[in-house]
This record gives structure tokens, sequence and C-alpha cells, in this order.
């Protein structure tokens, strides 16, 4: 795997690249991205060797597609199409189901693998790349058993040496689960810092006011809109199922307010505190 | 400011201590806690010199109240009984409306100073207390015309030297702008953590697909109820309403979705990103 392609050099791309640089020395990274100064700066930041074509392509031994969801599931037929045979393209979109069905009658099915590495910050861009990203993170992997052998195995011994933790779903299951774990906390954060936007026209009050509580709370609704829509698109009906029952609980908290019971409300907040226990473990 | 009582040897009145001690090595640090391991564990951990009574407040010089807000509001009076002419009682409490309004007749009024110090994490109890807690931290008080201005020169002046920047503000405005930045988040965060642990019995599966940006947005909800209900009862006017703002922009979001609008739920998330800009300089 000497010639690796990082389609779209952002965050999560450009952390590939580090890695995988930095596990083989020899490999050369080449970059391709719609946005030639995001192409520019990840050269300069030395995350690739080289720009590159869409044609180049051909050359790939391995292809890291890491653009917004609804490119990534317009692009794979056309970029499975360009690879060689030997070849391996892996996507690390948040949401699963669509590119599985989109790529589930290509030819070149037993060349693609279907991942989403569960890690990231709220920045985006080649200068948000973090070395070591993927370090202890789970990296779920959807109908493995679509991929050619060979190609599991050398795609498993990279990420081994990144150091990420597999896991294997479907991808069903993956954009069902991920709606609750990761999609609505990045609707409750954006929507909490517009409710408090609109309601502090005046800045300064919030900066003062805000202690880490809120930065912690609202820290995601600094994540890119370009990234997220399209995932909200296609996760639309878990998404949607997900907020329902969020408002359906807010509404419950409400109501208990309102009607004083605040023994009911130190319930609430007493069940769910053992989110303690289940977090031990995620930074 | 010799002798110190803290009343409430947790998180906050614990990092008090530390504080006050650091500035002046030869304050003597009084604990009185109605949990007696606290009590314990403040002295193991020497947060604080002795043990107190109640009846011992009389000798306090500044007395730190730092307990949950229903029971700040029922003592106050009693403790302003207790104290000599010269002492100063400065409370903690998240709220200050009703604090406010319970001193108001008090003979010893100008002994209290109501405030709010903008700094704490989600843990509790004295094992939490932080040395340096209240570094570069707002500390909001509030009617400090009340306060007799010789106890408020010597109160900044230790403010100042634990490293807080000093806001001003009436009890009615302080109520109304925590709800948005404090008290909202911390709902939001425990009413995301019941949705998902409703829906994901299988702990594991949390466990292993959720990244750091759940872990963020869900970080409050390890928070004490035993100190958030009573928050949430004193300014429930302004709570209620900063749910319904809430609640109002989710099912906004949730029906963007449903009418396929992706436009303007990227519009949305857009309007919301310079939360960056209103955050920079919070930790």
């Amino acid at each position: 795997m000497k010639h690796i392609y990082i389609i779209g050099v952002g965050l999560i791309g450009g952390s590939f690249a580090l890695d995988l640089k930095k596990i083989n020395p020899n490999v050369i990274i080449y970059g391709l991205d719609y946005n030639p100064v995001h192409l520019d700066d990840a050269l300069a930041l030395k995350i690739i060797d080289k720009k590159a074509e869409f044609d180049d392509l051909k050359q790939a031994d391995l292809v890291i597609l890491s653009i917004p969801v609804d490119a990534s599931t317009n692009y794979i037929s056309k970029i499975l199409d360009t690879i060689s045979d030997d070849a391996l393209v892996a996507d690390v979109g948040s949401t699963k189901l669509d590119i599985c069905k989109v790529t589930t009658n290509h030819p070149k099915r037993r060349n693609f693998l279907a991942m989403h590495p569960i890690a990231g910050t709220e920045f985006s861009g080649p200068k948000a790349a973090i070395n070591g990203l993927f370090q202890n993170k789970a990296n779920i992997i959807c109908e493995v058993e679509k991929t050619a052998v060979k190609l599991q195995e050398k795609a498993l011994k990279i990420f081994d040496a990144m150091g990420m933790r597999i896991r294997y779903m479907n991808p069903e299951a993956h954009d069902k689960h991920i709606a609750y774990v990761s999609h609505l906390s990045h609707i409750s954060s954006f929507m909490l810092g517009k409710t408090v936007i609109e309601k502090e026209k005046n800045e300064r009050d919030i900066f003062d006011m805000a202690g880490s509580g809120f930065a912690s709370t609202v820290r995601l609704a600094k994540s890119s809109p370009a990234m997220w829509a399209p995932i909200f698109k296609q996760n639309k009906a878990n998404v949607v199922e997900t907020l329902e029952e969020y408002i359906n609980n807010l509404t419950h908290f409400k109501n208990l307010m309102q009607d004083d019971n605040f023994e009911e409300i130190f319930n609430e907040m007493k069940n769910t505190n053992h989110i303690k226990d289940i977090l031990n473990g995620i930074n």
C-alpha cells in the first residue's frame, strides 16, 4: 500500500494521512480536495506529499474517502470505476446505509470497505488534523463480508497500527445507534446555542456569565454545517425519531417543573447520573 | 479575616477553602457540613483545619455559604442572627433572587454578600475541590450596595487575590440570564443522557459508539441532583421559559427535517456557528 490517496484533506482525512505516514514513512500521500486552499494548506503542513487529480486514482493502492456523506455517495461508483483491481477504497462517513446501498451491485464492491472511525473534534479542515487522533478509538466496519479478504487483512493491519478498536455492525444498526450517540448530540448542541444567542443579543453577557459547563454542552455547535446537513439528510428517519424522544423527555421535564413536582425532577436526574459509569473511558 | 467558616465543604466550598489558605496561610479554616463523611474527607484532605458547630459561627470573620440553594435560603437568617457585627457572610448559590428577598429586611443585611462565582465541574464533594478553581472566573455580585462598604472592600481584596473578575448585576437579571447560560445546559444534558440510556439498554453499545462529542454534550448529566433540583425550583419561571424556547427550536428543526428542507437546516447551523467567537476565552 505505497500509493495512498486522500479524497478530502480535512480533519479526518488529514489525520489519516498523518498516521499512515507515521506507520510507514515510505508511502506517498496524494491529496484531492474540491477546496484548493485546503489542498495548499495540506501540502504546506506536510499532511500530503503531492496534489493529485481524479484520474490519478488508477494508481492508488489505498483511497481514503473523507468528504461530506452526500458527496461520498455521489462519487463512490465513479471512484470504484477508476481504481485498479487490487486497490482498496475505505470511506469514513458518519452514515453507512446509503453508501452501502449505492455500492451493493458495483462490480468492484469487493474493493470497498464501509467504515466509521469514531473520532474527531468540532473543528474542520487540514489545520484541524491531529497526530494520533485514532489511538484507542472505535472503528465501526459495516458489511465486512462484502470486502475482499485480502484487502480486509491489509486494512486491519493498518487500523491496528493506528491503535483503533474494530467493531462490526450492519449499516442499519450503525445508522440507528449513531443517531442517538452522535447525531442527536449535535442537534441538541446547535439548538442550545441558537436558544441562548437569540435571547442574549448582548453577547458580552453570554461571555461573562457562561462557565465551562455551557462551553462543553454547546461545543458541537461549532461543527461544520457542510458536513452535518448531509448527515441529517441521509439519516433522516433515525434522527427524527431521536429528536421526538428528546423533545418528549424535555417536555416531560418542563411539565414536572410546572406542576412543582421537584421530587420527580430529582429522580429524573438521579436516574440519569449513571451515565458516569457508561462514559468512563471515553475521552 | 482570620477565622473562616465554610458551610458546605463540597466542590465550591472546598475550593474556596484551598484558595483562602493559599492567600493567607495564617487563617484558620473551620468546616461545617450536614454530611459527616464529607467533613472527615475535608479534614483528611487538609481542606479545613477544624470541624465546627453552628454556634461557633459567632467567632467567624468570614462565612462562605456553599450548600444547596434551598438550604441556604432556609439557614441564612439564622446564620446572620448568630454572627458578630463585623463578620461577613457570602453565599455562592446559582440563584440569587430568593436569598436576596429573604435577607432584605434582616437587621444584619449589611453583613451579607450575595454572589455567584461562575466556576465548577460536574463533580461534587470535598474530593472534587480544586486549587485555583476561581482563577480568571467571573464572580457575579448582586445588590452590592446593601453590603457594608468595609466588608465589600475586604471581600473584593480576597476575590482579587483569587484571580476573579467581578461583575455587578441585580438578582432578577442574574437569575434570568443564568437560566440561559447555565441552568438550561444542565437540563439539555440530563435529558440527552436520559434519551440515549432509555434507547440503548445495551450499554456496551453506547460506550463503543460514543465519541468525545457525546461525552462533552452529556457531561453535565453527571451533576448532583441534590444541588440542581433546588436550583430549578427557585428559578422555575425563568427555567421554564428557556425550556419552552429550546423545545420550540428543536421542534422547528425536526419539522424542517420532516419537510426535507435541508437548505434551511444548513442555515440554522451556520447561523449558530458564531458561538465560536462568543465562547472564545471560556475554558
